[in-house]
């Protein structure tokens, strides 16, 4: 059976990526949702083990050092991580996952399994980035600007990435990223036994 | 503007593929087909500018002295290639082509333009790639059997490929192939512009 393969979302804060991710996870087969492990608290509306696994530091750092992270990175100041032990169990059953992480964790995930595939998601325009993050928090002007110096910091780390999607519309995002997923099935390095069945035994059939 | 990119898809005489390239260039946006030159007589039905550039030896060796082809190559005692000229103006307006080739000009496409994609299609099994074979072209037993080695030669290419597309139904294949052009046509290399405004300006907008 195939092996399934990672599929990182990353983007600046307010370029829909997580709501790309969650309409990628209902609509595609195969496709499961990896949920990062974090010391931030939850913000209203969150749910321990949908959005995040919600855990405090002595037991974050556990994770560490019992090797059950994936990757970690801290970022403003939280910890977040990626849970190996789901992760692995999922791939092995020949199905993909998508992580909507930060860029530095993607780079993480990409050093662990080399054969995972880095999408950034940009709004269309820097001007749709500042309205999207101020309409959402409700933010102050200080705050504001803090996360917009975050959102470019992010996007300095987009050159590190395989494919870029402007999310100019909910719907077309969702199928250019759809299409990179059955692209990505197709691909000859990801199809190891039907490459074989073709090139040494003369057919699959 | 983005520079196009070319699409190669081969695979074994009987897979379907020339099928398949014209319902993409049918259906997809900004895709433009390739004619390529030959010195092989038309087939009945086949016709001039459409299907091929039917030309004689020597025109066919005055392209290669001009420097017209892309690549060109010798197979089953006829020679193919591609014409240069045409392709590059559509690649500079920033449309892609698809080019429906054997293995040997696939690979001097990549040579020639290493930021080309290849998609390989195969029947879903060897038994199919015969009666499909057999069907079409009512040939005798020795015909088909100097088909099927030659397709065997043409399976062995396989491993240089990007893509593998199994054309268990001409909807599902030509699907997935337009994923793959989709997905290629959001791949970061291929979009220096986008990438440059957002990391250098710090915006598209």
């Amino acid at each position: 059976m195939r092996r399934g393969f990672v599929l990182v979302i990353s983007g600046p804060s307010g370029a829909g990526k997580t709501s790309i991710a969650r309409a990628l996870v209902d609509s595609i087969a195969g496709l499961a949702f990896s949920v990062s492990a974090t010391t931030r608290p939850p913000r209203p509306g969150e749910r321990e083990g949908v959005d995040y696994l919600f855990c405090d530091r002595a037991r974050f750092q556990e994770m560490i050092e019992h090797g059950e992270l994936l990757e970690w990175a801290s970022y403003s100041g939280n910890l977040y991580g990626t849970p190996r032990g789901p992760l692995e169990e999922i791939l092995s059953q020949g199905r993909d996952i998508i992580l909507d992480i930060e860029t530095r964790g993607a780079l993480n995930v990409r050093r662990a399994l080399p054969e995972s595939v880095l999408v950034f998601v940009v709004p269309p325009a820097l001007v749709d980035l500042e309205q999207r993050i101020a309409a959402r928090c409700a933010v102050s002007t200080d705050e504001l600007s803090s996360r917009m110096a975050q959102a470019r910091i992010e996007l300095a780390a987009m050159r590190n990435y395989d494919y870029v999607v402007v999310n100019r519309s909910l719907d077309e995002a969702i199928g250019q990223i759809a299409a990179i997923i059955t692209a990505e099935r197709c691909r000859l390095t990801r199809q190891p036994a039907l490459v074989s069945s073709w090139t040494e035994g003369g057919g699959a059939g």
